[in-house]
């Protein structure tokens, strides 16, 4: 390590970077935080500290990180085909066979799936972005050019195009960006430890959520509503766990009116709920599927749009007529990230690391509720695969008691992620993760949240 | 070449494939084109063919396919740190220097510009996204909640994330989209072959773009307009080259009213017209200039928008009392891709690159002056640094003479782009391109055209 280069940085990095999701005040005050190696499960800094990455980045790095089979596929792929574009039918050899893995990997997984295509692009929220442009294209082919409002959930994290951020439904990311805008409608947050009323029960929770969005779409009009979009399990919005028969019940809705249902299977996709897809742990069959983060474990940007049989029939109908369909981007089916996506799903595959989150995810939850759970300031212990959230409670509205916990944590060598909805910490980690990592990883957090109790305690009032 | 390989691919192609930009149709009928290797200026099709890139890709493989030098970088950095976000203040080697070497670029090659931080994101469009997001944040955090529409022009192409392809100034993107949309206005397109009166000088049809303008300031009021957007020469558009004057007048008119102007330097960025951007070669001074393609030479996926001091002085004083900045993507900065770039710059320093496109600009409109410019149908051709195009002129409005020879050039062994919104085929080499191969591609081209000749006098009737 060298001190005076890290001084550098740390000034360069003030004077230069204008982060993503960061206060530009405490970056002034604090300076960022540079990381500077990864291996596996553990991240390092450049004041020399690892950290167990509970997190996995942003839910992302499925494998873990530094894996040399993925740097190989990219550099080998780089190196023989550096960039191709998919324009005008232009094409590569792995970008089609990782369309191909895809599609019979929902096909096996997702009982009653229908997919017929993959659309590529960059990232989550662009995959997004293309599902409110094809629901609208699809609408417009059939002939239905008023069926085009989006039905999203509060709560929901959905990315931060212009687009994509109006469907996502936490207020912090609407605020002086003039959203949502028009066009999309949020229905109350599944979340029945934070929303049900007192004494209802989960069943009775589902029942008044479907109810209203039967109300909401009585009101509006089903001729209005192009589609619903739904996280599986809600990542950001404080890993929400569906209620009991919820997706069924919504999904039988849908079907009633003719409305399309957008899985968004960016943080859930890939192994991360224990299933390959979490459309499969909770039994949805959607239109069009967005994939991104588990995908490629990061290594590289890239997302996946899946569409269903019955949208690209229309799509195909009509072509001959209609000409191209001018949506895409110039890196759509990279070849590189492809080469790096078909070597991390060989990895996962070979590891057995979805069998693992299925394995570990119960052992994630019962180490956090044993350490914590019974916790003063703890409300709630939850979680399905390897995604688990600590919610905080009673707290003043506002208030932001895991952040201070999540600083303490970074200390203790744990990251967690504080989210932005509910008073949530994340966890989130590599599929790769071991029981005695998870173990150690909890021990870490449970240290953190005693060191932070006095503030939270001043905090509580 | 495995013939049974490339027909199972054919098949695969077809069956899982959703191209960005393509018929599905045509695709159906002839199958995908299969690209399987490229080095410097050359690609290889899976039929052995061999092809001159007159396009660079589309438009960003600047150093040229296959260098070692960024595979090597791009490989390093990821066994190192194959992924890192730099939400709430984190940060990573890579990023920083990429982000403090663009603004010294910048600063010392485009005149009078004042940039202060670079946001990073994954592409084009959502550069572009990411600037009408900053132009909204902006103009709220100033307390001018009115101002905020976006003026752009006809015959633009900004990219295509929804609020993107509204910017795009291309009828055929919208088509089907419910395109372009509220808030965003469309001038005249600034090209003086296609669109000036007969008998108009350039500085006459500057003056009416000019006094066009400002209708439209006046007659929307100053205080709705945010930001005017605009392409430094137009690409995608037809390689629209700006006409006499334009840039300091539109730039004195948007002074005058407090409009931002975004530089969508997607495609000029990085020597493309012969400078290292656009802005310096034709004077902009822009307050955000979105930065993609030439970047990384597309070797990944890579955007970045540039922000002036006087929009980043109203981020920075807003903060505290804001918080963070809630926009960003998971990838945003990714230590990889970063890395890559900073190896692009050095070896497109190192070799010179961007004087060569300065110098080799001129030979390749002359190559194709000489053999296409006198030719029937052969309306113009121009270019500036390795950007060039040839338009076809005199056929019946709707009909595509440049796509009849962009298909004759395929067979003749040069890749070439038959452009959406003129009758353009445009010319944008790696810009490691050498004076031999600029030859032989542009006599290819004459060649293609040639046996084009028959089809093009039946189209024109």
């Amino acid at each position: 390590m060298n001190e005076f280069t890290n001084v550098s940085l740390d000034r360069m990095d003030r004077a230069s970077l204008f982060h993503p999701v960061s206060s530009i005040h405490d970056i002034t005050t604090h300076g960022p935080q540079i990381y500077t190696d990864a291996k596996g499960v553990e991240v390092t800094r450049d004041t020399g500290q690892t950290l167990l990455d509970m997190g996995a980045g942003l839910w992302c790095v499925n494998v873990g990180y530094g894996r040399t089979e993925l740097v190989q596929a990219g550099a080998e792929a780089m190196q023989k085909l550096s960039f191709q574009h998919f324009f005008g039918g232009a094409s590569a050899e792995p970008t089609i066979r990782l369309a191909d893995r895809l599609l019979g990997l929902f096909r096996e997984t997702v009982p009653g799936s229908d997919m017929a295509r993959v659309f590529f692009g960059n990232s989550g929220s662009d995959a997004n972005d293309t599902a409110v442009k094809l629901v609208v294209y699809y609408n417009n082919l059939r002939g239905k050019p008023d069926k085009k409002k989006i039905i999203s959930r509060q709560g929901a994290y959905h990315g931060l195009t212009m687009t994509a951020a109006g469907l996502t439904g936490i207020a912090g990311y609407h605020t002086a960006f003039d959203l949502p805008g028009k066009g999309v409608l949020h229905t109350t947050c599944p979340h029945h430890f934070g929303f049900a009323t007192p004494g209802e029960s989960e069943a009775a929770f589902t029942d008044r959520l479907i109810a209203e969005l039967e109300q909401m779409i009585a009101r509006e009009g089903a001729d209005t509503i192009g589609a619903f979009i739904a996280e599986p399990v809600m990542g950001t919005g404080g890993v929400l766990l569906p209620p009991e028969g919820y997706f069924a019940r919504v999904q039988e809705v849908l079907d009633r009116h003719d409305i399309l249902l957008i899985a968004d299977e960016v943080i859930t996709g890939f192994g991360r709920t224990g299933q390959w897809f979490g459309s499969g742990t909770y039994g949805l069959r959607p239109d069009i599927v967005s994939l991104a983060k588990g995908l490629t474990s990061a290594y590289f940007p890239m997302s996946a749009s899946m569409i269903s049989t019955r949208m690209w029939e229309v799509f195909a109908n009509a072509s001959e007529k209609t000409g191209a369909v001018m949506h895409g981007f110039t890196y759509s089916g990279h070849p590189v990230g492809a080469a790096i996506a078909l070597a991390n799903l060989d990895v996962m595959t070979r590891e057995g690391m979805v069998d693992n989150a299925a394995r570990l995810g119960p052992v994630l939850v019962d180490a956090l509720q044993s350490r914590v759970g019974g916790t003063p300031h703890v409300g709630d212990v939850r979680g399905v695969g390897l995604m688990a959230g600590v919610e905080f409670a009673g707290f003043p509205a506002g208030s932001a008691p895991h952040k201070i916990v999540a600083k303490h944590a970074m200390q203790a060598g744990v990251l967690t992620r504080a989210l932005p909805y509910r008073p949530v910490t994340s966890f989130s980690p590599p599929l790769c993760v071991t029981e005695a990592e998870i173990i150690e990883a909890a021990t870490r957090y449970d240290r953190a949240l005693k060191a932070a109790m006095p503030e939270l305690d001043a905090l509580h009032g």
